[in-house]
């Protein structure tokens, strides 16, 4: 049994979207952001860097998304959600994962976490202000370079898609209209209609 | 034959030198960023985003590291750099690696690429001022929670040790005391060490 860490509205939804995907074993756990628990001394000794997504096995516990996907995927073969036996493939699934956490949303981050990367108000403002710019640039490579359609990888529906759609919902809110990116809004009805996201979403928004 | 774009100083030596570990046939190319080649015409058309470090493989081009060092390790399953069929212990690995993008990089890079995240100068300035300490958090955590010593990994050298080695390259110019993190120190010496370190260093200031 799997014992799943996550909170609404996070990137942790990624996760528990392939949790679901694949019928895993698995309790998911509620950190509320609301009271900090993530910072949380019991939460701590989870998680050292005080966020979700975690993920406690037999083994120990694991983070970050990337490598909680890949790991999910590795468990459930049968599911078929990540090439791991075709180099190439997998590592196109894996940079555009990469890309992801390390860029997309990154960019997006400026806008709540400004306080990580500076500590006066008039920058974490000035952050704020570009966040609408930047997202939109990154989707723009996504729709224009590396979405494949109707999935991103193509005919195959991978661990690249939940992650996507996930961090594809905060645009409205960082003020990048979904209209300039068709192909994406066609992937978020698409996903929209898979069980598994309905009932990841449910869980946690319960 | 792998055709490998990098340039001097950038996160791209953590593949040189996965590259030079396990004897790829490779060939290196230089991209110049004091003329910002990375956004000429002819480069975008090979990395749309205008980075390094970049792969061009027979079957098309790979980016972002993380997934360019599994590739890399995948080929060459001899050389033992990646423990892909252990689904827990890839995942430490994975993990390990995808901090090292989306946080330790990104705090390192409000240093010097600020503009990606403000437009005025004061927020850039004032983002440079913070990297001393967003920078040394990462690497406290680093130090403390996820190396294990004498390699990040434990006894075995992974795709983690070229990545934390090229990471905390940059630790004095972000203005972080080394001698805050002994075991990161003698991690690096033990880097130094390796022929295909020095022969990765040497490709790229020569």
């Amino acid at each position: 049994m799997l014992e799943f860490y996550y909170a609404p509205h996070t990137c942790s939804l990624a996760t528990h979207i392939v949790l679901e995907e694949t019928g895993a074993s698995y309790r998911p756990t509620r950190i509320d952001f609301t009271t900090a628990q993530q910072k949380s001394a019991a939460y701590e000794k989870i998680n050292p860097k005080a966020r979700v997504p975690a993920l406690a096995t037999t083994q120990g516990v694991l983070t970050e998304t990337p490598a909680m996907l890949v790991y999910v995927a590795q468990l459930h073969p049968e599911a078929a959600l990540a090439p791991i036996d075709d180099p190439f493939r997998f590592a196109q699934v894996q940079a555009f994962n990469s890309f992801l956490c390390s860029t997309l949303h990154v960019a997006h981050a400026h806008r709540m976490r400004g306080y990580r990367w500076a500590d006066d108000e008039a920058a974490i403002a000035s952050m704020q202000r570009k966040v609408p710019q930047s997202v939109a640039a990154n989707f723009e490579l996504v729709e224009k370079h590396m979405f494949k359609g109707p999935w991103v990888m193509g005919e195959t529906y991978t661990i690249c898609d939940p992650y996507l759609f996930t961090l594809a919902q905060w645009m409205e809110a960082d003020g990048v209209d979904p209209a300039q990116f068709p192909m994406l809004a066609g992937h978020r009805s698409r996903m929209n209609a898979r069980a598994a996201v309905v009932e990841a979403i449910r869980q946690e928004l319960a």
